[in-house]
């Protein structure tokens, strides 16, 4: 092999592996999701069990909107490192800061599930941390690309100039949408929920760009 | 190396992500499952703790069930990744709809543990919950297939009409048989869930196509 | 790449996809063992929080040994695995049989745990069924090393029927040993429980076959 | 492939598969730490939601600092795989020693969470389980790179023995730093938590050495 070869070889088991531990982490927090359904105790029970599941539904909404917004994370999160060739420290701290608010996102989910009809300040304190945990998420997000992008030094460099603007271009609005859901709760956290679920279903549109280099290098 | 070739090596590393993430998501649901085992408090035992833990066979049959459930439906998933080539935006989030469900398991599992010997409307409700779930697997798995073989767009070239059409019937049965579980569930849980164990067996033996290219072109 | 490399390939592949499955279980059920440790909450404190946490020892004490003999087994199931070369349906149910065993054992670490220090009959309970998860996970562990090993249809053909009836051999011990710690259990539990733990390392330093093919083929 | 070629495949899939296992104990271990993280209770509320969540102040701190360690323990562990090139028995069960208290970590997290505002003993109990348990991690660590690297056995040739001495030398510091993390703990549990996240800190910037093989052997 020659020498560019291994630094290839090394380069791309090195990338293999934090997305790997990315995936890992992933993986379990989504499924960790399902801890936070706490099947309904006799005592509970005013009515018949199907009463008090319907009674439920918050924590239904709640768990829906964890899932797909972690799910379409690590959708986007897998198209970013199709585009990135190495890794350094920096990367790796950045990609931690984001597993950080990825990880933590059932403690949002239980706390709304807990609160969302409960009295007004107590509900919107819920909705605050749960909207406010997405904000996290958002920057950590563009702090991980706009570091990879910069100056193209981890990318792949057959990536164009104009497909890393047009990345870059395609994540800014999580930032700025996020916020919104946070202002929001103050009003309705049933709302800012449901901003919540209708932006990972944008970002399951916007954000899944073609994978496949043909495309890319016509 | 030629163009081909490296979109073989992209499609085949993707690919292999996704099965990764799967496996990875499949792999804690299932060892999560032994958390709805609980153990017999001081409080509960109006004997001994060997009564006790014998009272709980309803807890350990659908611990079972859903063990099962989920390993044929990872061996399967194995068994259907082995002809896909690549993979798209919608298969990803078609893969997501599957792996929503999956993660949801160990909910309908402690339901039915905690109702299985409750008042007749509770159990009932509890046995609906748990059939209906593996209904919406069945449907997700399906349309997960159906995707993914339409056209040939996502297989192996490798592999012909025919077993495309033979492998699309073999898993048809899924979505009624699981209605009829349902069903019975209105009639009997146990019934039910014998029913649901019996499938696991059932797709154990069916869905397990041969792997090996040599026994496809002969 | 010839008819024979295209099979080596997906062979190696499809082992290498089981190999990672059971390692995620491996790697989840030695993790959850954590969940068994509980922190003394205040009401329990009849003095300082250092005393409360000593009188937990036999909590610690089933968490090693859980903790000990699932790492054994992965190690082992590892060394396994590298002699192994294709997987076909039954090895992958019988691997999930011995999965299904590996992911039960955080319950009956629960129950010792629970019952450690109970009056006779609840303690014995706890540690017959603590030892006899052990003794199905030997069953189910030579059951697949006897079915991969049969006419070496699964193994690495450079496998010498010398080295297969070795490792038989030195599999073999697993299950009268923890038949003993069952019957041991029906006296003391702590001899019973400390009985596992010298197995573990026992197979810590027999199971462990070297790695390198050199040392086979010399 | 020529026998050195074999060699060097297996050699490599070995390591490469502790890597995975060792990957995801540290992924899980991460991502249970927020099963730490508590919803408070209505009957806990003697104000509002927010004011509840502001007092569960060292919960979080206690979370950060565990995820910041967890993290930096794996980039670290990640830099000392990507020296290493072959694996044997001894270092297995030493990697297995270090996960024992990586896997541990989430008990001594929830010890303080419970115990930082207790009365003195209590409290001082929870910071010096902390800290003692970030010792042992420390010595489990040293070990292992002390074991792999001795006489080079297991490292990869082409790492110098400057470099070696280079890294032992980093290594170093961390029992006697963490040491001093559990006298703190005597006199200021905050201080000492605070010593072990900084020590995070210290480690994510020492620790993480150049992986480019064209920087090793320039």
């Amino acid at each position: 092999m020659t020498d560019t070869d291994t630094h290839a070889h090394v380069d791309e088991k090195e990338t293999g592996r934090v997305e790997a531990f990315s995936d890992g982490v992933f993986a379990i927090a989504i499924t960790l999701l399902v801890l936070d359904l706490k099947v309904p105790r006799d005592a509970e029970l005013k009515g018949s069990l199907a009463a008090a599941l319907l009674r439920q539904w918050p924590i239904f909404l709640a768990y829906l909107t964890s899932f797909a917004t972690i799910l379409v994370m690590w959708v986007n999160h897998h198209v970013m490192f199709s585009r990135i060739r190495r890794v350094d420290s920096p990367f790796l701290f950045l990609n931690g800061f984001l597993l950080l608010f990825v990880t933590f996102v059932p403690f949002p989910t239980s706390l709304v599930a807990e609160y969302f009809r409960a009295s007004g300040p107590s509900a919107r304190t819920a909705g605050l941390v749960f909207s406010g945990t997405y904000v996290l998420i958002a920057v950590a997000y563009n702090l991980l690309w706009r570091y990879a992008s910069t100056g193209k030094h981890l990318l792949d460099p057959h990536v164009s100039e104009e497909r890393v603007r047009e990345i870059t271009r395609k994540y800014a609005p999580g930032i700025p949408l996020y916020l919104i859901a946070v202002v929001l709760a103050l009003f309705s956290v049933t709302a800012s929920i449901a901003l919540c679920l209708a932006m990972a279903v944008f970002f399951a549109f916007t954000g899944s760009l073609p994978r496949r280099p043909s495309i890319e290098n016509p």
